[in-house]
């Protein structure tokens, strides 16, 4: 499939890369077409560049794997046409940089990034998922032992089964697939980041091994 | 060790149970001396009840069983001198309950039920844990499989000691048990509120068996 990657941080570089070893057309989009890391991702084979409304015009399925607070204007910077119907996964948190310290969280029920991209385009078929946890874990589950999980969110069908085809390709068994249901349900993954960065720091901030969240049963 | 517990829903009722058995001096405090709930406490063998003023004069470790947005009342309703110098155990989420549908979470990084408690009764040695499962896996975490955790924060590693003790007298082991750090960290185990109840929706709602929220690692 033609995939279309918004944002050249550590998650869409990690996506690339994995997407393109699956045999996906990739083109990874920036704000800025002089970005450094975007000029990097072009020299790796397979991997086209341009400008987010590039990538947007390339996919059939689009990512946004942008810093959360920056999404909304990444992806308004598209043409319309190129996000109507089409599925869009949205990786991104909501986080703010500090001048110091951890990125604090500006998630809540009545913030939450995967809702307001749907509702800023209502044309696109918006899935959250894999914001839950470190982008080498999104992309090779097989880093962390046992049935650790990946949530999944949206309103639409075919698009949340879209994203589970991706999520499958990236080694996600079936059983480690937690579908929560509509949209709205975003905003429990998406408040997960302040624990999940708790938990990192006290496994020893980010030399911490990979690790997961996993839902035990009685 | 005796132990004030403030609030008679479900929660406090089963911590209540599980205390006496486990041979504490337990007093459960209500709202109104008149309530039903702490009427039928009463008849228990070797709970006391009162109100939330008795039960924190009782107590030598307290513990907020109130519902999150009435917390910062009940336990104002307590004699400052009673609070003093106690481990106060904040067991308690910010739920919004609605007319219809699940109550909603108003947890935030600026909106944390524990941090405000401890800014509010600097007194009192504030340690927030229990508050991210069902009341019947906190008092017997061996209904989960695995190695599921409980998150603990504070500020006083001498409050925190005396909570993993009584953790470990529910039946946590060690491995289970997360210290994140000080009380600004319970934010995280507070804002996990809305993915559990999505959860334990697509679980099948008030029917889901156990579960509990487990981290896997590599």
């Amino acid at each position: 499939m033609k995939i279309g990657i918004l944002g050249t941080g550590m998650v869409g570089r990690a996506l690339a890369r994995r997407l393109v070893e699956l045999d996906h057309g990739v083109m990874v989009g920036a704000r800025s077409k002089a970005s450094e890391s975007l000029a990097k991702l072009g020299e790796l084979d397979g991997i086209e560049t341009g400008s987010f409304a590039d990538a947007a015009a390339f996919g059939e399925l689009l990512i946004n794997a942008t810093g959360g607070i920056h999404s909304i204007d990444a992806i308004a910077s598209c043409e319309p046409s190129d996000l109507a119907g089409k599925t869009l996964l949205d990786v991104a948190n909501l986080l703010e940089l500090r001048p110091t310290g951890p990125p604090v969280s500006l998630a809540s029920v009545d913030n939450c990034l995967g809702v307001q991209i749907q509702k800023t385009f209502p044309d696109s078929k918006v899935v959250k998922s894999l914001n839950t946890m470190n982008c080498n874990v999104m992309v090779d589950p097989s880093l962390v032992e046992g049935d650790h999980v990946v949530f999944v969110s949206g309103d639409d069908s075919a698009a949340k089964g879209a994203v589970v085809g991706l999520l499958r390709g990236f080694g996600w068994r079936d059983e480690q697939i937690n579908d929560l249901g509509g949209i709205e349900t975003a905003a429990g993954p998406e408040m997960i980041m302040p624990l999940w960065l708790s938990v990192m720091f006290a496994r020893g901030g980010f030399d911490a091994g990979p690790f997961n969240f996993a839902v035990n049963s009685g």
